[in-house]
């Protein structure tokens, strides 16, 4: 496959879509990516079987505000210092580059880099959805080390940290990310061909490439839209599209002091139901009238009902018409090691994750207001 | 000179001294410094002279909260790793260590790492007194770079940086340090030989030796105490001290929310003048009767009148006995660059620095309280 134009488009869709909310509003992204792939072509999309098992791969991101990302461009020097001081540490250069969160903008800002690099990226990431932490990442989990890792602020400050194991990184990271004004521009995770098969969920660049192909093709269309998700998701890794709920926010709480994304929207569905969505960066948990009906690390995503467009966890706002879709995250997300880092939890629900096809059959029965418009 | 069990422990008072309230108490520290002396011998103090232009010199320091600074003694791993790491980065072994800070526990610090890494010391530092930043050091003033710059953890993270300048260095070093748990070992400010006897403060770590030795063989006498600290100082490029105040703490003040030590303290003198000290980390800033008497970076210590132990800012109470010393720093810590970096300004006092030897004559045309003990 090869991301051009028009595939740029689709994955900025498709990825707001995997970002439940978060992991960076990504309108501007796009166009640094589109303006990347005009002039450097198309960048192509390995599959993870034509990767060759001691291929060099390095991960990049964007860490830091998703607010604040808006503000820093990836300029061309920061674009490349990253990668390039990564490649020094490890004596040699990359043959790949890898996405670290396919949701929100960093399978774009991966675009950008893979494209002023002349570099191809590889077809999957580190979550299948956005996560918040550096440490939240299946390559983690299952056994990549995150350091040596590379940070530059836009200024040109270069920090390479080599810790312990990812919390350290993440910890370390983070302050030196929020003392570089909030963003910084991140190389890390090197891995070899064979360990990106064995650690990342994969395929999630093409599959949300074709999720945006699928909006894009229901144009206005909302049920139309719905099932183009489907037949979509039915093809992947992860479980079917559930709708948790369809209606109008009637409430958003936003806690003072705990940053701009956290709180909770309130829904008033069909039959006066209530569906509660907990947001921290993103949707992370969904209680229709009180019962927990999808958790993370399953997706909670929620798209306007009139502009069809995904609605991140900092924008959702009152009166607005919203559907919330519930995506069971594959397999490799979900382990019990993979819910040590990000079950919710780790997020301060007391509330073990349940996948959602443990919970849907409850949902689906009889229950009105809440309709699942396709099953598996 | 060789720095053996004795030097060390007068190393202690001489630095405590020059510390000027802040750099970190150094009981601990000194006695982590007499361990490692007895164990590795004593460490060689190369005389300026002695070095060779292109020697490489290498500067470690701990990073981080003065107070938490007593809970973090270093281990051996964090003592060799910061180091190893740096001369890694430079391809490079470094053929002595620096001192960054002589006031305070940082003289100590480096005395350790030099007795574990089997180096010796060079005889200068980078502030002839405690500076509360990483560029607040006369070898960034005047051209050598603290970058590249690695600091470890106490359980072992390692952060490398490479800042475009000395202020940005500060910046993420000090948000390294936060997330490190307030704590970090420091090595950077790499140079040669040539470049020290041009940047550095000369003499500094013998000048707190010499001090200390003056302290100790005084005993409980202070009058005489005050006469040796005299005749070492006149032997120095450092003023001579002057009688600032001497009397009674009567009230401190230590606002909420601004750290440990900050805020200010006052003495009330003979005839009723009252002598206020303004302390943030250090002590910075003198007023006699609400006339500025000394700034920063000119030397303000406070010596307990009864222990005859200087006295740091975080530690100074009400009803405590002190007299107030002041010292001219030496002519490199106070051009206009210096002044740039580490004036009165720089710490937010709408006040412009002059040196004591300017302010002297005033303080002692005959007014009462205020004695200078021996001049130059």
């Amino acid at each position: 496959m090869r991301l051009d134009e028009q595939a740029t488009g689709d994955l900025q869709r498709g990825a707001a879509l995997l970002g439940t909310g978060g992991g960076g509003a990504n309108y501007l992204m796009t166009q640094a990516a589109l303006h990347a792939v005009r002039r450097a072509g198309p960048v192509r999309l390995l599959a993870p079987p034509e990767l060759s098992d001691d291929a060099l791969l390095v991960g990049v991101a964007m860490v830091g505000s998703p607010v604040l990302s808006e503000e820093y461009l990836p300029g061309q020097a920061a674009l490349t210092t990253a990668l390039g001081r990564l490649e020094q540490r490890l004596a040699r250069r990359a043959d790949a580059l890898v996405v670290c969160e396919v949701g929100g903008l960093n399978a774009l800002y991966a675009l950008v880099v893979a494209a002023n690099a002349g570099l191809p990226l590889v077809d999957g990431d580190g979550m299948g959805r956005a996560l918040p932490e550096l440490q939240m990442i299946s390559y983690s989990i299952y056994g990549v080390h995150g350091s040596p890792c590379v940070l530059v602020s836009s200024r040109g400050d270069v920090t390479l940290i080599e810790a312990r194991d990812d919390s350290g990184l993440e910890n370390l990271a983070r302050g030196v990310t929020y003392r570089a004004g909030g963003v910084t521009h991140m190389a890390g995770y090197a891995m070899s061909g064979r360990q990106f098969k064995e650690t990342g969920v994969l395929y999630t660049v093409s599959l949300a490439v074709r999720l945006g192909a699928a909006m894009r093709r229901a144009g206005s269309d909302l049920p139309g839209m719905l099932a183009a998700l489907q037949a979509v998701l039915c093809d992947s890794t992860y479980g079917p599209a559930l709708v948790l709920g369809e209606g109008q926010v009637t409430a958003v709480e936003r806690p003072m002091g705990d940053g701009l994304a956290y709180g909770s929207a309130l829904i008033r569905c069909r039959h006066g139901r209530l569906l509660q969505l907990h947001l921290q960066n993103e949707f992370l948990l969904a209680e229709l009238d009180g019962r927990t009906v999808a958790t993370v690390p399953d997706l909670i995503s929620v798209i306007d009902a009139e502009t069809l467009e995904p609605v991140q966890a900092d924008q959702i706002d009152y009166g607005q018409q919203v559907v919330v879709l519930g995506i069971e995250i594959p397999a490799l997300m979900r382990t019990p090691a993979a819910l040590r880092q990000f079950g919710p939890r780790c997020f301060g629900y007391d509330s073990d994750y349940r996948p959602l096809s443990e919970l849907s059959p409850r949902l689906t029965g009889g229950e009105p207001g809440v309709q699942v418009r396709a099953r598996r």
